[in-house]
């Protein structure tokens, strides 16, 4: 084994890398030089099993890969004296003098290189800049979908990981939900326990808690501010735990104390659709199909114009979740992939607009040889 | 009042936003774009008293300033939908769409304008492209320090929540602390007992907890492990909450259990030397002279070669504290700028290198009128 983050087997890092190479040979590329930080770190995590720490101008992370198979890891000076003994990769360098490297690579090749870039979402100007001094002696080309093809597949290692991850977020909302059920408790009070749960286990925060209750559940994303859970109120608890790097991304809504027929039934119906769609996904169908899912059980109930607006926007009913907690592909109506075993999606089902807020059921789940089935057993409970 | 995020009352915006016009008119430029994401959010809650949420790709939010005093939010979708009510800026647009306002900018100033840019170390080259399709109606110049130089220096109401900040940060070290005392504890389980203080008092996670044990002391940033804390070993314990966006940065070292004699002199040693440049820190001195100092006193007991490497290694003996974490500037041997009454610096005195691993004892110090006093009451305890 591995002393990396994740743990896994080195080999599966070597193996990862040489797929790559002959992706390049393919694509007639040079090299690849991926990019991310410490905050959407998938991109380089997947190649160093290193994961940077230390705010947004140290925690850079380059790998670059040869076509003939040669792998080095840019660093930040901080991160690069940690990360020896825990990347399995050994040449680490300083990711502030990699113009200096791409520079070299001219000489030493003796011609202009073509690059694959991945990570340009994430990678600062301030690092463009240094590999635009580059840009005279080798040309860099768009790569994401080199990696973001490979990530998009988890083998049975990785899908281990992303089991211990998903139970590490159901944990967080059960110990919440218990706090919840005491009483008196402010919505920074739950996220704490939540955070707590995932902390004291060794998890790290993927992204953001995002903890509402009441009316600011109305918000489509909130920071759990010190308003007091009031009986009667939705909470919406929507957790994003790491483990060994893995993400786990899964929501559900609550209401404090006593809870009215309706709203029970409308709880009912959003955990029901949500089971429904993971018992009607199989490989092979387009993606866009759990968004016709949606839309039609929403339909059928007349609450289409809760559904809606939030289904069109940005992430739609889900994405892709893995080394990050969001990751390609997303999940909405135009969504033309076809799904496959080894994917794992973060499925999002969203009611809002209602007089009292809204409600979000969430989980990731695994299409598997025959099914579809969620890692998280949250959405099964009575909370 | 406000109802934004830091609770700054509206006009100290009007009046940031005044000084900035001016600024430009003063450079010739016709506008300001300042850029960040919620990861390094200060460069813009600074302008819109709004802390953008939910990763990466979502969470940029720029501020447009022309010299005429307009002012837009720049965000994503759902940020967008969050600010509403919270930032104080009415003119919220979508993030996405930012190259077709500059583009129409030329037709409406009927000219190229020349934009100062906020943020370059920050904004992904994603936004950068979309910035460079208006390149060739305007120019993009780098004007990073028109924001730091204003938001180096702290007015009264920053201070009282520098203060705030500066006490949520020793009583997340203090509950750590007593939690480390009563023994059995692993690393992770010490950072969820300093992050819940942080979290369920209505603090966020400035930037990642670090927290070593025994050896693992010897590495200059470190994600807490699963590793058990053994007696004797050395605990370095470094939280960085913000509250209300204002940041702390504040460490100490403790041994678990009974100290050697040895290794309580080190300790007394290091938070001797830390209040004894906080006594010494006066304005109009050189910020280099806290290097200075420090290096002074290793020197006269023979530790130079345990202080060194890491003074001399990035962020040094300390940084700007604010909005940010870690902001500008930096303190070095080469730090040439002068310390100014209204200046918040995270000053920070490291040992390492030893058998047992290593030390620091960091806090956030203010500069007055006529002295130096710390932020931090820890630095001061016994714990």
């Amino acid at each position: 084994m591995n002393k990396g983050f994740t743990g896994l087997p080195i080999n599966i890092f070597r193996e990862r890398i040489e797929k790559i190479k002959q992706e390049l040979l393919k694509r007639d590329l040079d090299a690849l030089f991926s990019f991310s930080d410490e905050y959407r770190p998938g991109y380089t995590v997947y190649l160093s099993d290193y994961y940077p720490i230390n705010i947004i101008e140290e925690s850079p992370q380059g790998v670059y890969i040869s076509r003939h198979g040669d792998v080095v890891l840019f660093l930040g000076s901080i991160n690069a004296q940690t990360a020896k003994g825990i990347s399995w990769i050994k040449d680490i360098r300083s990711i502030e003098k990699m113009s200096l490297f791409f520079n070299k690579l001219k000489e030493k090749e003796g011609r202009r290189l073509k690059i694959g870039l991945v990570g340009e979402a994430l990678l600062p100007v301030k690092y463009y800049y240094k590999l635009r001094s580059c840009l005279e002696n080798h040309d860099f080309i768009n790569a994401d979908d080199i990696i973001n093809k490979m990530r998009q597949i988890k083998d049975l290692n990785e899908i281990k990981l992303m089991e211990k991850a998903a139970q590490l977020g159901d944990q967080a909302i059960r110990e919440a939900s218990k706090r919840l059920r005491e009483g008196n408790v402010k919505e920074v009070e739950l996220a704490a326990v939540a955070e707590y749960t995932i902390r004291s286990n060794g998890g790290n925060i993927g992204s953001a808690t995002i903890l509402s209750s009441g009316i600011n559940t109305m918000k489509p994303t909130w920071r759990p501010s010190n308003k007091r859970i009031m009986p009667g109120e939705a909470v919406l608890i929507d957790v994003n735990p790491s483990l060994n790097c893995y993400c786990s991304d899964v929501s559900v809504t609550l209401f404090n104390g006593r809870v009215s027929k309706e709203k029970q039934k409308l709880l009912d119906l959003s955990k029901e659709i949500l089971h429904g769609v993971i018992k009607y996904i199989k490989p092979e169908m387009p993606a866009s199909a759990i968004y016709d899912y949606f839309l039609e059980k929403v339909q059928k109930v007349g609450y289409e114009k809760y559904f809606t607006p939030y289904a069109n926007g940005f992430r739609a009913v889900g994405h892709g979740v893995g080394l990050d907690v969001v990751e390609w592909p997303n999940l909405d109506s135009k969504s033309n992939f076809i799904l496959k075993p080894g994917m794992t999606l973060a499925v999002k089902f969203d009611l809002h607009g209602f007089n009292f807020g809204g409600i979000r059921y969430e989980a990731d789940v695994l299409v598997e040889e025959n099914q579809c089935r969620s890692l998280n057993n949250i959405i099964y409970e009575d909370l």
